[in-house]
């Protein structure tokens, strides 16, 4: 297979869900490691030369690069059962991952960045002020999911895919962020099902 | 082919990505109209039969719903030359669509709403402040675009995929956000080009 360079930072759930997929297929990553905080993906030559929009993960295919994580996820699935066959499964699987980017990653994945890892003491005042609104809509996308799981196993069909792995990146760190995770228990569940698929690597 | 029902309302440009994804196929779409200024997509009526998610648009297969534009565009699209078939241009495809949901539409589809649609003398304190913010993203949005359309006739490949059409249906609005598109010369061009392909409609 082609040489895969994943450039990321091992903190950052939407890297970890690459590596995870890769995890679950038995694809070998190499990892270049870059730190968000210290803006080293914000460079000139991060710019012109891995990234436009100075953002991380992005997955090296050869000489090309493959920017957004669940773009790279898709890469790395293509033609495994993590990526349903039926049109609308297919379909449906991205209304996940489409989700995943709009309605969970900007509450559930910022407000653990900036309540886990910067620290509430470290904020900025516009960023406390978003605090509230951003808690809201991160419990509403859990509350969602964990209906959706009360009835099912899985986000699409009866196996594992792709709508899975995203959604769970930062959902099983959702309680850095501050959510109280004992609210959703379907949701409980479907994280402790995920660690029990063949090839499941944690998060660094 | 299964009766199709697009859920939407006709001024929201993520409803429009799918018409046109349509129309360029010779899909035909059945419409069901909601005002999202009058809050009817978060009735109990609308959130227990099309989208517990409370967002337009939904297309609806037969007896089965599914939320997210894009996620319906890729259903509508399936088996064309809408999606790339090579496996590296078809995750790039998927890498601007998600560009598109977490980069462009929270930016300058917020402000075309804001700012076209309500009208600045009726936001909220809280929305007025996000103005430059917004403002800052959606312009580096369309600027990363503009970068890539003067070297690129299309955003994958050379023809036009859904990546084109997801993109398409909030910049060729953006001026009624107050985005000043004139700072953008490819991107003219690439909107312009968008209007020749054969079976294109305009929005409502």
């Amino acid at each position: 297979m082609t040489d895969l360079i994943l450039h990321e930072d091992p903190c950052s759930g939407n890297c970890y869900k690459i590596r995870l997929t890769a995890a679950l297929l038995g694809i070998p990553l190499e990892r270049r490691f870059y730190d968000i905080r210290k803006g080293e993906t914000r460079t000139a030559a991060f710019l012109g030369n891995v990234n436009a929009n100075g953002r991380i993960p992005v997955l090296q295919v050869g000489g090309r690069f493959l920017p957004e994580s669940n773009a790279a996820c898709t890469w790395l699935a293509h033609g495994s059962t993590l990526i349903p066959g039926d049109r609308f499964d297919h379909a449906d699987m991205l209304r996940w991952m489409f989700f995943e980017q709009y309605n969970h990653e900007p509450n559930v994945a910022t407000l653990r960045f900036w309540i886990g890892l910067i620290g509430e003491a470290g904020l900025s005042a516009e960023q406390q002020r978003q605090i509230p609104a951003r808690r809201a809509a991160g419990d509403a996308a859990l509350t969602l999911m964990d209906k959706h799981l009360a009835a099912n196993d899985w986000f699409v069909g009866n196996r594992v895919t792709l709508a899975d792995i995203a959604l769970y990146a930062y959902t099983h760190v959702a309680d850095e962020g501050g959510f109280d995770m004992a609210r959703w228990p379907a949701l409980g569940r479907w994280l402790q099902r995920m660690t029990t698929l063949p090839g499941y690597i944690p998060m660094d």
